[in-house]
């Protein structure tokens, strides 16, 4: 299983596991109350959307690696993206998203207050898919897997409370560190670290085995969010699914627009901290044709790259010195996945 | 152990105990990152608040009730109280509330999304702190108190959906059967059967002393629910501490909303209709007072509360057939709960 042809069938075969085993049996499917009908359907609705499946391949993958088989990882992996899917719906609130998955955000489709209740009723679910591994898994790894979950919510929510909050306070003193940080929190728990430590936790791994994963996640989710960042500039919008150049109408601090800051000119610094200071409504598209131009003049997203090709290489080091006790191939699969996050178009 | 006084002392005894563990320890305190710092602030936020405390001693007492010690339930107590806080940041943003425990809501002290978040947040929280029951009760009991979080959740986000369309599709077409399921999935899963059950679950409880509680928790939620109604047309603020009337502001639909509709005559019936329809900020002071005045004189509040004593009557039945194993002043305590719960001024 070689090449990013073998990764990519890989992942869209797990995925449609997971999925069918999510949309099959996990979630409520009808009622007979109307009302609570409806309650199911919302809640079924971003997880039918057209995901990109990447968490719960790393936790399947990992298991494998890690000596478990796939059965054992493929309930934690449906929670995974019932997680993902819980908390993009309030992300969408939140960020007062438009688009998701290349479809109006729930809390467009529907009122706002029954978009925030679908969100906890999915993450309430998500919690009770979990219990279910007690069968096959036992109590103790059960546990286990449920401890990281509460890590991984609690870091997410930390980030997404930074990122919020530096948007709020008008905050641009920022430096890379508090990027790096914010985003470890954001985005590398959930999307790399958690998915990977829960597939070795569910094969039993080592502690060593976890931190190397943190550390690796840590990294690779970084990398991962700055590619992401780059795309929500450059990439196209239809194989994205997200508005195009919405980070800067939302005024989000990537690591491309800190680099800007730091590397414009006084006339242009102030025109910029203006622009982005704006609320979403406010800001024309010759205020974001601006932030482009900006953007290309100073190479902040050639910049962004090189960072995000450094951690890559960080986080392919910190992989290649795991002694994995399971599936080679798999653990080969996690390589070229690293790769292919930082360096995708989609 | 007898009469109010000594029942209102063990709620404040059992709340006291509760509050300090989940303020002491559950709850994180400080963070050297000021965002992070200021998430956790807002978690802090209405738990620091006055709350009534009865779910928490519902848990110790049945715990108690049923052979437990109140150690063993102290950490599931503790978890209720968390969730009845994260449930109710989000609530109070869905309905646009203005007042929680006489002071403004999270969502109007701080942005909404930060508040949305700081909800999720602490929902997290809830079920780590939850996990750490383990030790103590061991991995089964642990298990089944999650499992009974999960029913919970499910029940409430069900019934808040309920809640939350009719307002939204102005749907006044509602029986009593109507009212008393969305109340039962609402209010009595999380205020009277669960924590009951909970306490249960902890204590090794048989099926059928849960199925008992079920019946007892759902009947005295839903009476518990008609007499908070009832004071938020009648009660004192300060001591309510929500906005007086809010529910017509809201347009929730109460019994004694919906017997009124029941008894008004047609021209009564179509101005309370249009004037219930109005969204929060287009009814006039003049329109609440009409709507209270047909409340008077259809005498709605005293139909509804004596569905409520009907209620409370069948709980007390229910309750007085389960053979509890543990202490019988703890069992008569949840007796005097049941009385007070339905004929309380706050």
């Amino acid at each position: 299983m070689r090449g990013t042809n073998n990764l990519q069938e890989e992942i869209r075969r797990v995925k449609d596991k997971v999925d069918s085993l999510m949309l099959g049996s996990l979630l409520p499917i009808s009622d007979s109350v109307h009302e609570v009908d409806l309650l199911f359907k919302m809640m079924r609705d971003y997880p039918t959307r057209q995901g990109k499946g990447m968490r719960p391949f790393l936790c399947v993958t990992t298991c494998k690696a890690a000596g478990g088989t796939e059965e054992d990882a493929i309930l934690t992996a449906a929670s995974i993206e019932m997680f993902q899917n819980w908390i993009l719906i309030h992300d969408d609130i939140e960020d007062g998203s438009q688009l998701r998955r290349g479809e109006p955000t729930l809390h467009r489709k529907y009122p706002v207050s029954l978009a925030l209740n679908a969100g906890d009723a999915l993450h309430a679910r998500m919690w009770g898919a979990l219990l279910g591994n007690s069968q096959r898994l036992g109590h103790e790894r059960t546990l286990g897997v449920l401890g990281e979950f509460s890590r991984m919510v609690n870091e997410t929510t930390e980030g997404q409370h930074m990122e919020l909050g530096w948007v709020e306070n008008k905050r641009w003193d920022l430096t890379e560190a508090d990027y790096f940080l914010m985003c470890t929190k954001k985005t590398s728990w959930y999307t790399v670290a958690s998915p990977c430590r829960l597939g070795a936790i569910v094969a039993g791994a080592q502690p060593s085995v976890l931190e190397a994963l943190r550390s690796f996640g840590t990294d690779l989710g970084v990398a991962f969010q700055i590619q992401d960042d780059a795309l929500n500039l450059t990439g196209d919008e239809r194989k994205y699914g997200k508005a195009k150049s919405d980070d800067i109408a939302e005024g989000k601090r990537t690591l491309i627009l800190l680099h800007l800051m730091d590397s414009a000119g006084p006339p242009e610094k102030s025109r910029l901290r203006a622009i982005m200071n704006k609320p979403r409504d406010d800001k024309t598209p010759e205020d974001i044709s601006y932030v482009l131009s900006l953007v290309d003049k100073h190479d902040a997203i050639g910049y962004a790259r090189k960072r995000a090709e450094e951690l890559l290489k960080m986080a392919l080091l910190t992989l290649k010195k795991i002694e994995w006790p399971g599936d080679r191939s798999s653990a080969a699969l996690l390589e070229s996945f690293a790769k292919y996050a930082v360096e995708r178009e989609w």
